[in-house]
């Protein structure tokens, strides 16, 4: 890595961003995380960005994927239809400015029900690239929206997105259980026994409803609210993967939300494994291999 | 009606407050509708309420249900097991101070699952005492917490809350569909599709994610979006109750919430029933009657 930087990968999210000096080879040589997601920037921030990115790294050519490419971004960048590969992803990148490429979503527009990725689609795809993920997998995404995502041969070609970690927010922060929900949320009995009556739940704004009238009933503890509650939405999250005991989960994002998913994912007998961090770095440079 | 008011029944919910000066048969002779709900009172703010309503309507005896009795209410009055039936309410009123009484709620503390109700239950006993409604039935309350509510022989024996009104306004209010679910939600063709999907959702989580891909893939339109969300809440609610062939589903509440309830009852095979207004203070006439 003597000469330095090769190119600059940015994951460019809704309120965060990564960004990574990354070598030829493919080697994170140094990286940053800040707010500067693209709801603090307007439009006409985004060059004055990327110039203080090349002054830091000390590199020209950039590669940005997530809603950096969404109509709230900086580019739109059309979304791929499935299946999509690396390839195509690679193919269908737009130019936002000189040396600057913004990577596309995945899009599900044709099938029986629409949905839509930026962003998760270069980890799902860069888990496989790295070899840190079979070809032909199921995936699962925690966060504020969870995707579950199936490839086949490198190529996405179905998902999901659920909201749990939205719900969870919303109802924490606003709404009748405000207040409610503000403890601790691990592993526990609370959060399993949230599991099993979400795993069962045949509809969550029933369920959900449950702690409430549980700790007004001295049935739940206040402090076990939390846990019970995102016990609730993770087990009905889960639940509506039918072919769990199949084949494993690839559970991609680490942190203690991916060791929840862990545990309801073996809850349902079905069997979790934690892919390393460096996704999304082996995605973006499988991109800038490819159009090398 | 010559002798004006023989008492006053409020319906004193968390946001807002009905009043009504009754006669001593029953008949309604007055009645007011405000935003003086618990939330805007504090604890010792209700004598001079209750003072206020005894000028303005002329009598001194006052019956009230709902959130009032809860503990961010006046005085709490603890929720009555069920089964529950008007005698059982009437004998456990909570005095709050000399000829105010407070109606208790019912809860479920002992079953399966928790939960718990605070004024719907003097609405749906109101409705049969009054012959509204056979005294075995099932019926539905549509609102922030809509509440499916079995009776047997005139006592209520089991009930479920259905969180569907809260996610909409969550949804709505907050979070990444906030400003796509501000157009008018009303029967026609959108709510009947989210209706449909709703109904076949395993998890709502993931169904409400539809709704934004379906805008980013001119799959539904921007005017479409309020009416197919509310389609898809209404549609799983509804669908939580597997015995809709076997009788009618009575609906209390009116307006045009409660219509699209009984086009969501119609779809899934289910009979509707508008209950007429008037059962609440009919229930709260049956509490007095008994107590005199």
């Amino acid at each position: 890595m003597g000469g330095g930087a090769a190119y600059i990968a940015v994951d460019w999210g809704t309120t965060n961003r990564r960004v990574f000096a990354m070598a030829s080879d493919g080697t994170v040589i140094e990286s940053l995380q800040d707010a500067r997601g693209v709801l603090s920037l307007t439009q006409d921030a985004y060059p004055a960005e990327i110039s203080a990115l090349r002054s830091r790294f000390g590199a020209e050519d950039v590669i940005a994927v997530g809603m950096v490419g969404s109509s709230r971004g900086w580019l739109e960048a059309p979304y791929v239809d499935v299946p999509a590969t690396l390839e195509r992803l690679t193919d269908a990148c737009r130019v936002a400015a000189p040396g600057v490429r913004i990577v596309p979503g995945v899009a599900l527009r044709n099938g029986r029900r629409p949905d839509v990725m930026r962003g998760e689609e270069i980890q799902v795809l860069g888990a496989i690239h790295a070899g840190a993920a079979p070809a032909t997998a199921l995936f699962c995404q925690p966060g504020t929206h969870n995707k579950w995502v199936e490839t086949v041969d490198g190529a996405i070609t179905t998902f999901t997105t659920v909201m749990t970690g939205e719900l969870f927010a919303l109802l924490r922060g606003h709404g009748i259980m405000a207040g409610m929900l503000d403890g601790a949320v691990s592993d526990g009995a609370p959060f399993r026994r949230g599991l099993r009556r979400g795993i069962a739940s045949s509809n969550i704004a029933a369920t959900l409803f449950e702690v409430r009238a549980g700790l007004l009933l001295d049935r739940l503890a206040p402090s076990e609210a939390a846990a019970y509650a995102s016990g609730v939405l993770i087990g009905a999250d889960v639940a509506t993967q039918e072919d769990l005991k199949r084949r494993p989960v690839h559970l991609l994002g680490g942190g203690s939300l991916s060791a929840l998913y862990a545990v309801a994912i073996t809850e349902l007998g079905g069997t979790p494994v934690i892919v390393p961090d460096g996704a999304t770095t082996a995605g973006i440079h499988a991109i800038w291999s490819l159009s090398a």
